[in-house]
Protein backbone atom coordinates (compact mmCIF):
# COMPACT_ATOMS: atom_id res chain seq x y z
CA UNK A 1 0.00 0.00 0.00
CA UNK A 2 1.08 3.88 -0.41
CA UNK A 3 1.62 5.12 3.14
CA UNK A 4 3.35 7.80 2.04
CA UNK A 5 2.10 11.21 2.80
CA UNK A 6 1.59 13.82 0.15
CA UNK A 7 1.69 17.75 0.30
CA UNK A 8 -1.29 19.47 0.59
CA UNK A 9 -0.83 21.30 -3.13
CA UNK A 10 -0.48 17.67 -4.49
CA UNK A 11 -3.51 16.00 -2.74
CA UNK A 12 -5.43 19.21 -3.95
CA UNK A 13 -4.24 18.62 -8.02
CA UNK A 14 -4.99 14.55 -7.54
CA UNK A 15 -7.70 14.56 -4.69
CA UNK A 16 -10.38 11.74 -5.72
CA UNK A 17 -12.63 11.69 -2.65
CA UNK A 18 -13.98 14.95 -0.03
CA UNK A 19 -13.64 14.55 3.76
CA UNK A 20 -17.54 14.86 3.27
CA UNK A 21 -18.04 12.11 1.19
CA UNK A 22 -15.93 9.93 2.94
CA UNK A 23 -18.30 9.75 5.92
CA UNK A 24 -21.27 9.57 3.93
CA UNK A 25 -19.34 6.55 2.50
CA UNK A 26 -18.87 5.28 5.61
CA UNK A 27 -22.55 6.21 7.20
CA UNK A 28 -23.84 4.44 4.15
CA UNK A 29 -22.20 1.25 4.59
CA UNK A 30 -23.16 1.76 8.37
CA UNK A 31 -26.68 2.03 7.59
CA UNK A 32 -26.27 -1.42 5.52
CA UNK A 33 -24.31 -3.23 8.81
CA UNK A 34 -27.44 -1.75 10.44
CA UNK A 35 -30.15 -4.01 8.74
CA UNK A 36 -27.51 -6.96 8.62
CA UNK A 37 -28.18 -6.80 12.62
CA UNK A 38 -31.94 -6.15 12.03
CA UNK A 39 -32.26 -9.77 9.70
CA UNK A 40 -30.82 -11.74 12.75
CA UNK A 41 -33.27 -13.89 14.50
CA UNK A 42 -32.69 -12.19 17.93
CA UNK A 43 -31.37 -15.56 19.72
CA UNK A 44 -29.23 -16.44 16.53
CA UNK A 45 -27.40 -12.75 16.26
CA UNK A 46 -25.36 -13.85 19.94
CA UNK A 47 -25.16 -17.56 19.68
CA UNK A 48 -24.74 -18.87 15.78
CA UNK A 49 -21.50 -18.91 14.29
CA UNK A 50 -19.49 -21.10 11.62
CA UNK A 51 -15.97 -22.58 11.40
CA UNK A 52 -15.49 -21.48 15.35
CA UNK A 53 -15.61 -17.57 14.28
CA UNK A 54 -17.38 -15.02 16.44
CA UNK A 55 -20.60 -14.12 16.39
CA UNK A 56 -22.26 -11.32 14.45
CA UNK A 57 -23.05 -9.51 17.86
CA UNK A 58 -19.63 -10.08 18.60
CA UNK A 59 -18.84 -8.63 15.47
CA UNK A 60 -20.70 -5.75 15.14
CA UNK A 61 -19.41 -5.33 18.80
CA UNK A 62 -16.17 -4.80 17.51
CA UNK A 63 -16.96 -2.41 14.80
CA UNK A 64 -18.87 -0.18 17.49
CA UNK A 65 -15.49 0.29 19.49
CA UNK A 66 -13.24 1.06 16.52
CA UNK A 67 -16.09 3.56 14.99
CA UNK A 68 -17.03 6.56 16.88
CA UNK A 69 -14.20 5.87 20.03
CA UNK A 70 -11.26 6.14 17.26
CA UNK A 71 -12.52 8.85 15.52
CA UNK A 72 -12.63 10.52 19.18
CA UNK A 73 -9.37 10.16 19.80
CA UNK A 74 -8.04 11.07 16.69
CA UNK A 75 -10.11 14.53 17.09
CA UNK A 76 -8.97 14.55 20.89
CA UNK A 77 -5.36 13.73 20.59
CA UNK A 78 -6.14 11.45 23.54
CA UNK A 79 -6.43 7.31 23.11
CA UNK A 80 -8.62 5.18 25.76
CA UNK A 81 -8.11 1.76 26.59
CA UNK A 82 -9.81 -0.47 24.47
CA UNK A 83 -10.98 -2.10 27.69
CA UNK A 84 -12.24 1.49 28.97
CA UNK A 85 -14.73 1.36 25.48
CA UNK A 86 -15.38 -1.92 25.54
CA UNK A 87 -17.49 -1.13 29.06
CA UNK A 88 -19.64 1.22 26.92
CA UNK A 89 -19.57 -0.28 23.15
CA UNK A 90 -19.25 -3.81 23.83
CA UNK A 91 -22.35 -4.61 26.44
CA UNK A 92 -25.12 -5.12 24.58
CA UNK A 93 -26.88 -8.45 25.46
CA UNK A 94 -30.17 -8.05 23.13
CA UNK A 95 -30.83 -6.95 19.08
CA UNK A 96 -32.80 -3.64 20.84
CA UNK A 97 -29.28 -2.58 22.79
CA UNK A 98 -27.08 -3.61 19.79
CA UNK A 99 -29.02 -1.40 17.70
CA UNK A 100 -29.42 1.68 20.28
CA UNK A 101 -25.47 1.24 20.59
CA UNK A 102 -25.68 1.70 17.08
CA UNK A 103 -27.09 5.05 16.45
CA UNK A 104 -25.72 6.64 19.18
CA UNK A 105 -22.36 5.76 17.61
CA UNK A 106 -24.05 7.23 14.15
CA UNK A 107 -24.80 10.43 15.73
CA UNK A 108 -21.60 10.82 17.75
CA UNK A 109 -19.21 9.98 14.42
CA UNK A 110 -21.69 12.71 12.89
CA UNK A 111 -20.96 15.35 15.21
CA UNK A 112 -16.93 13.92 15.91
CA UNK A 113 -15.78 13.56 11.69
CA UNK A 114 -16.25 17.94 10.97
CA UNK A 115 -13.66 18.55 14.16
CA UNK A 116 -11.31 16.38 11.89
CA UNK A 117 -9.18 19.18 9.95
CA UNK A 118 -8.92 18.26 6.24
CA UNK A 119 -5.06 18.40 6.63
CA UNK A 120 -5.13 15.45 9.47
CA UNK A 121 -6.02 12.70 6.57
CA UNK A 122 -2.71 13.29 4.67
CA UNK A 123 -0.84 13.23 8.30
CA UNK A 124 0.55 10.05 10.81
CA UNK A 125 -1.47 9.15 13.95
CA UNK A 126 -0.61 6.36 16.00
CA UNK A 127 -4.32 4.94 16.48
CA UNK A 128 -4.89 3.52 19.63
CA UNK A 129 -1.31 3.89 20.79
CA UNK A 130 -0.17 1.23 18.58
CA UNK A 131 -1.50 1.13 15.02
CA UNK A 132 0.34 3.83 13.17
CA UNK A 133 -0.02 4.81 9.52
CA UNK A 134 -1.52 8.28 7.81
CA UNK A 135 -5.15 9.02 8.90
CA UNK A 136 -6.93 8.28 6.01
CA UNK A 137 -5.13 4.30 5.66
CA UNK A 138 -6.11 3.96 9.11
CA UNK A 139 -9.97 5.12 8.20
CA UNK A 140 -10.42 3.24 5.75
CA UNK A 141 -8.86 0.43 7.73
CA UNK A 142 -12.27 0.85 10.06
CA UNK A 143 -14.79 0.59 7.30
CA UNK A 144 -12.53 -2.13 4.94
CA UNK A 145 -13.08 -4.03 8.57
CA UNK A 146 -16.88 -3.52 8.57
CA UNK A 147 -17.84 -4.45 4.96
CA UNK A 148 -15.25 -7.43 5.62
CA UNK A 149 -16.89 -8.37 8.97
CA UNK A 150 -20.55 -7.86 7.34
CA UNK A 151 -19.59 -10.38 4.45
CA UNK A 152 -19.49 -12.57 7.04
CA UNK A 153 -22.35 -12.16 8.31
CA UNK A 154 -24.35 -12.59 5.01
CA UNK A 155 -22.83 -16.42 5.41
CA UNK A 156 -24.45 -16.59 9.01
CA UNK A 157 -27.57 -15.29 7.66
CA UNK A 158 -27.65 -17.46 4.56
CA UNK A 159 -26.97 -20.67 6.38
CA UNK A 160 -29.60 -20.13 8.27
CA UNK A 161 -31.90 -19.64 5.39
CA UNK A 162 -32.53 -15.86 5.91
CA UNK A 163 -32.21 -13.30 2.69
CA UNK A 164 -29.34 -11.07 3.73
CA UNK A 165 -30.12 -7.03 2.57
CA UNK A 166 -29.14 -6.09 -1.04
CA UNK A 167 -25.36 -4.76 -0.80
CA UNK A 168 -25.96 -1.21 -2.71
CA UNK A 169 -28.80 -0.40 -1.01
CA UNK A 170 -27.18 2.20 1.90
CA UNK A 171 -30.02 4.12 2.62
CA UNK B 1 -24.97 8.36 0.56
CA UNK B 2 -23.83 11.52 -0.58
CA UNK B 3 -24.06 11.47 -4.71
CA UNK B 4 -23.37 15.32 -5.60
CA UNK B 5 -20.67 16.23 -7.32
CA UNK B 6 -18.75 18.97 -5.92
CA UNK B 7 -17.00 21.16 -7.61
CA UNK B 8 -13.26 21.02 -8.94
CA UNK B 9 -12.82 23.85 -6.18
CA UNK B 10 -14.21 22.73 -3.27
CA UNK B 11 -12.28 19.43 -3.57
CA UNK B 12 -9.12 20.40 -3.57
CA UNK B 13 -10.02 21.89 -0.61
CA UNK B 14 -11.55 19.27 1.04
CA UNK B 15 -9.82 16.57 -0.79
CA UNK B 16 -8.58 13.52 1.45
CA UNK B 17 -7.23 10.93 -1.03
CA UNK B 18 -5.60 10.83 -4.25
CA UNK B 19 -5.67 8.91 -7.31
CA UNK B 20 -2.38 7.44 -6.70
CA UNK B 21 -3.54 6.40 -3.32
CA UNK B 22 -7.16 5.20 -4.38
CA UNK B 23 -5.28 2.83 -7.07
CA UNK B 24 -2.87 1.25 -4.23
CA UNK B 25 -5.76 1.08 -1.39
CA UNK B 26 -7.30 -0.98 -4.11
CA UNK B 27 -4.16 -2.94 -5.23
CA UNK B 28 -3.99 -3.77 -1.69
CA UNK B 29 -6.98 -5.49 -1.41
CA UNK B 30 -6.58 -7.10 -4.61
CA UNK B 31 -3.19 -8.72 -3.19
CA UNK B 32 -5.02 -9.73 -0.32
CA UNK B 33 -7.71 -11.44 -2.29
CA UNK B 34 -5.04 -13.28 -4.31
CA UNK B 35 -3.60 -14.68 -1.21
CA UNK B 36 -7.52 -15.52 -0.17
CA UNK B 37 -7.09 -17.72 -3.40
CA UNK B 38 -4.28 -18.99 -2.97
CA UNK B 39 -5.06 -20.23 0.46
CA UNK B 40 -8.07 -22.52 -1.14
CA UNK B 41 -7.74 -26.26 -1.53
CA UNK B 42 -7.69 -26.50 -5.20
CA UNK B 43 -11.06 -28.12 -5.46
CA UNK B 44 -12.61 -26.61 -2.65
CA UNK B 45 -12.07 -23.55 -4.69
CA UNK B 46 -14.43 -24.64 -7.33
CA UNK B 47 -17.03 -26.95 -5.42
CA UNK B 48 -17.36 -25.48 -2.15
CA UNK B 49 -19.80 -23.05 -0.83
CA UNK B 50 -22.34 -22.50 2.12
CA UNK B 51 -25.92 -21.55 2.34
CA UNK B 52 -26.66 -22.41 -1.58
CA UNK B 53 -24.05 -19.25 -2.31
CA UNK B 54 -21.61 -19.03 -4.91
CA UNK B 55 -18.01 -20.78 -4.75
CA UNK B 56 -15.03 -18.71 -4.21
CA UNK B 57 -13.76 -19.45 -7.83
CA UNK B 58 -17.43 -17.36 -8.85
CA UNK B 59 -16.70 -14.99 -6.36
CA UNK B 60 -13.68 -14.27 -7.41
CA UNK B 61 -13.81 -14.14 -11.34
CA UNK B 62 -17.21 -11.51 -10.77
CA UNK B 63 -14.12 -9.63 -9.02
CA UNK B 64 -11.75 -9.83 -12.19
CA UNK B 65 -14.81 -9.36 -14.64
CA UNK B 66 -15.48 -5.89 -12.90
CA UNK B 67 -12.22 -5.19 -12.18
CA UNK B 68 -10.16 -4.11 -15.13
CA UNK B 69 -13.00 -4.30 -17.68
CA UNK B 70 -14.77 -1.44 -15.42
CA UNK B 71 -11.78 1.00 -16.00
CA UNK B 72 -11.47 -0.11 -19.25
CA UNK B 73 -14.91 1.18 -20.42
CA UNK B 74 -14.61 4.27 -17.97
CA UNK B 75 -11.30 5.12 -19.83
CA UNK B 76 -12.63 4.24 -23.16
CA UNK B 77 -16.08 5.50 -22.90
CA UNK B 78 -17.14 2.74 -24.77
CA UNK B 79 -18.78 -0.67 -22.73
CA UNK B 80 -18.81 -3.87 -23.67
CA UNK B 81 -21.47 -6.40 -23.06
CA UNK B 82 -20.82 -8.68 -19.17
CA UNK B 83 -20.74 -11.82 -21.48
CA UNK B 84 -18.22 -10.83 -23.90
CA UNK B 85 -15.87 -9.51 -20.77
CA UNK B 86 -17.10 -12.81 -19.28
CA UNK B 87 -15.41 -14.62 -22.40
CA UNK B 88 -12.31 -13.50 -21.19
CA UNK B 89 -12.33 -13.16 -17.27
CA UNK B 90 -14.56 -16.03 -16.32
CA UNK B 91 -13.15 -19.02 -17.86
CA UNK B 92 -10.47 -20.38 -15.45
CA UNK B 93 -11.14 -23.71 -14.35
CA UNK B 94 -8.26 -24.37 -12.14
CA UNK B 95 -6.51 -22.71 -10.02
CA UNK B 96 -3.61 -21.56 -11.81
CA UNK B 97 -5.61 -20.11 -14.28
CA UNK B 98 -7.52 -18.00 -12.15
CA UNK B 99 -4.29 -16.28 -10.57
CA UNK B 100 -2.83 -16.02 -14.48
CA UNK B 101 -5.90 -14.23 -14.98
CA UNK B 102 -5.42 -12.03 -11.64
CA UNK B 103 -2.01 -11.05 -12.37
CA UNK B 104 -2.84 -9.78 -15.91
CA UNK B 105 -6.18 -8.31 -14.43
CA UNK B 106 -3.44 -6.25 -11.87
CA UNK B 107 -0.78 -5.28 -14.92
CA UNK B 108 -4.31 -4.11 -17.14
CA UNK B 109 -5.43 -1.80 -13.94
CA UNK B 110 -1.98 -0.71 -13.44
CA UNK B 111 -1.45 0.45 -17.03
CA UNK B 112 -5.08 1.59 -17.47
CA UNK B 113 -5.75 3.82 -14.15
CA UNK B 114 -3.13 6.86 -14.85
CA UNK B 115 -5.18 7.54 -18.43
CA UNK B 116 -8.47 8.13 -15.83
CA UNK B 117 -8.29 12.51 -15.61
CA UNK B 118 -8.91 13.25 -12.17
CA UNK B 119 -11.50 15.60 -12.94
CA UNK B 120 -13.70 12.12 -13.88
CA UNK B 121 -13.77 10.44 -10.56
CA UNK B 122 -16.08 13.80 -9.80
CA UNK B 123 -17.80 13.55 -12.92
CA UNK B 124 -21.14 10.91 -13.99
CA UNK B 125 -20.77 7.71 -15.39
CA UNK B 126 -23.24 5.09 -16.51
CA UNK B 127 -20.84 2.10 -15.86
CA UNK B 128 -21.56 -0.88 -18.32
CA UNK B 129 -24.34 1.39 -19.46
CA UNK B 130 -26.80 0.75 -16.87
CA UNK B 131 -25.48 1.80 -13.77
CA UNK B 132 -25.21 5.08 -12.74
CA UNK B 133 -23.33 7.22 -10.23
CA UNK B 134 -20.49 9.55 -9.79
CA UNK B 135 -17.21 7.80 -11.13
CA UNK B 136 -15.66 7.56 -7.09
CA UNK B 137 -18.93 6.01 -6.14
CA UNK B 138 -18.59 3.41 -8.63
CA UNK B 139 -15.18 2.79 -8.37
CA UNK B 140 -15.31 2.64 -4.29
CA UNK B 141 -18.37 -0.41 -5.40
CA UNK B 142 -16.29 -2.25 -6.89
CA UNK B 143 -13.42 -2.54 -4.34
CA UNK B 144 -15.74 -3.22 -1.69
CA UNK B 145 -17.83 -5.85 -3.42
CA UNK B 146 -14.64 -7.02 -2.93
CA UNK B 147 -13.79 -7.29 0.83
CA UNK B 148 -17.45 -8.08 0.81
CA UNK B 149 -16.89 -11.99 -0.91
CA UNK B 150 -13.38 -12.05 0.14
CA UNK B 151 -14.79 -12.00 3.91
CA UNK B 152 -17.32 -14.56 2.88
CA UNK B 153 -14.42 -16.38 1.40
CA UNK B 154 -12.74 -16.25 4.66
CA UNK B 155 -15.87 -18.11 6.57
CA UNK B 156 -15.23 -21.09 3.66
CA UNK B 157 -11.83 -21.43 4.88
CA UNK B 158 -12.65 -21.43 8.05
CA UNK B 159 -15.15 -23.93 7.55
CA UNK B 160 -12.87 -26.16 6.27
CA UNK B 161 -10.32 -25.33 8.87
CA UNK B 162 -7.92 -23.52 7.00
CA UNK B 163 -6.07 -20.36 8.22
CA UNK B 164 -7.05 -17.13 6.03
CA UNK B 165 -4.28 -15.05 5.50
CA UNK B 166 -3.86 -11.71 7.56
CA UNK B 167 -6.66 -9.12 6.99
CA UNK B 168 -4.25 -6.54 7.48
CA UNK B 169 -1.40 -8.13 5.31
CA UNK B 170 -2.00 -6.60 1.91
CA UNK B 171 1.59 -6.69 0.68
Amino acid sequence: METKSIQPKTIASKAVISTDQLLSHWQGHRNLTRKVIEAFPADKLFTYSIGGMRTFSELASELLVMAAPSIKGLVAGEWPSYQEVEKEYKKAGTKEELLRIWDKSTEELNALWPKIPVSRFQENELFWGQYEGLVYTSILYLIDNEIHHRGQGYVYLRSLGVEPPAFWDRN
